[in-house]
């Protein structure tokens, strides 16, 4: 199964923003692609960079958004994982990832789970925690596990996705560097991002796919330069083989083709699922062991 | 801190297998290693490949493993990470790691909780599964998680660990290839193997320590030919950078130095346990969610 990742790199103009998304997710399709992954929020700049109430207002369109990207989905027959700002209710925002089927049916959503609050990212602020858990999301092409940036760094989440029966992995994400970090420090960070996610493959036997912004974008508040997100959009195999990858400066869309047999042949070779101990991991669900 | 990894090529004869460790051990702490890790079952050859009662004789010598290493660790003012085959019982035998501290005490022992149990690997045979859990060892050096080979696999045992206090991640392991396996394959069984493991170091902020057998040794059964242990032990620091590493081919010391301040500077940049789900984490606790 062929599928396309869209690297974009974002402007200040969200109409601009989704013109261009809807140009290559229309090429994407044209070159077969089934499945097609957008980036975090990929409707906007990536607002969090500041907490400020006027940012609520991306919101307003929540309704409009399914309607317009449910069009898209089936317009170009394509399964297309989405990331939105859900307005739930006035004062009550999701980060969700919104799938839609080829025929423009919404498949599933996810609610992003773990939500980060760091400088530069403060999603705390807008968005409250996901309720739906992590549930796989069925579609024509396979259950697919999506999940969301900060998501990324738990194995816990990439394993009860497993556990549920998710075939591939999906991370739509916002991740970049910041200017004044050294050139080690920003390799460090980059590598632990890939590594991290290639082990979630391993670990499960599931392709991982993670599709990023590229390109830089000021903190509209002033208080720090900006991020420079740093692309690098990838996908594994269920071994943690890197089959496609975007470099961290062009918008492109990323191509790969996925081949369900390779699950069985690797979790058969590696049956780790097998051997968990699962009458030892009760502490798991403890913040802290002291 | 520094430490010391012994990677070794066994031989058919425990004593020289011994005697060589000890050489080895003597050296490193002449070069100024605290803490010493040695590989899987490190006294003899990995009888694991095939599944032969007369393997159990190894364990017999355990009451007089744990005095003979307690003196090397005391002689050497070292730390000692050793990996013994435990006979608990007649019939009922451990892979256990038993950790000496520098005056020869033992500090503490793990017994190896997901056994493996694959084609050269038949550990079901000889091990029945640990039951200490997964607790830090306490030590003059810190609080050492040590967990045994197949464990590397499983974030769940090393977020235990974490959970619980653990400051360093050590794998003594026994893991290698199959001459049959093409280049490739044997490429990314390593560099899984690898990916994981720094996997580990990053979702949990804490230095990661795999200290892995060397070359060659046949099947006694003669039903296969043999593993090829790949080496490759490494040393990683919190954010997953490989800090020290040795070769596929060589017995070798590797060295290197764990800076204790690097886990609070990570996981200060990066506070992954912060924002942990645990209210939706029960169903690590299953088989499968089906």
């Amino acid at each position: 199964m062929k599928i396309a990742l869209i690297q974009q790199q974002s402007n200040l103009l969200k109409e601009e923003n989704i013109n261009k998304t809807v140009e290559l997710i229309k090429k994407a399709s044209k070159n077969g692609a089934l499945l097609i992954i957008l980036q975090e929020l990929h409707q906007t700049e990536y607002f969090c960079q500041s907490a400020d109430t006027k940012f609520f207002d991306y919101a307003d369109s929540w309704k409009k958004d399914l309607i317009f990207w449910s069009k898209i989905a089936r317009d170009n027959c394509v399964v297309l994982v989405t990331s939105l700002f859900e307005q739930r209710a006035l004062g009550l925002y999701h980060n969700t990832a919104v799938v839609f089927e080829n025929d423009g049916s919404i498949a599933g959503k996810y609610r992003k789970m773990h939500i980060p609050d760091d400088p530069g990212f403060y999603e705390k602020f807008y968005f409250t925690e996901g309720d739906l858990g992590f549930e796989p999301i069925q579609t024509s092409v396979g259950k697919l596990g999506v999940l969301i940036c900060w998501d990324q760094w738990y194995p816990e989440s990439a394993r009860l996705m497993s556990l549920k029966g998710a075939e591939i992995l999906i991370y739509p994400t916002a991740i970049g560097w910041f200017d004044e970090d050294s050139k080690e420090e920003k390799n460090r960070q980059l590598n632990a991002w890939i590594t991290i996610q290639r082990a979630h493959a391993i670990a499960n036997g599931v392709p991982v796919v993670s599709c990023n912004r590229v390109g830089f974008e000021p903190d509209s508040s002033g208080v720090m330069d900006g991020i420079r997100f740093w692309g690098n959009s990838f996908v594994c195999d269920p071994q943690g083989e890197l089959i496609a990858y975007a470099n961290h400066q062009e918008e492109s869309i990323l191509y790969a083709n996925i081949d369900s047999k390779r699950t069985k042949e690797v979790r058969d070779i590696w049956p780790f699922l097998r051997d968990r101990r699962i009458d030892t991991y009760g502490d798991l669900t403890k913040r802290y062991c002291d």
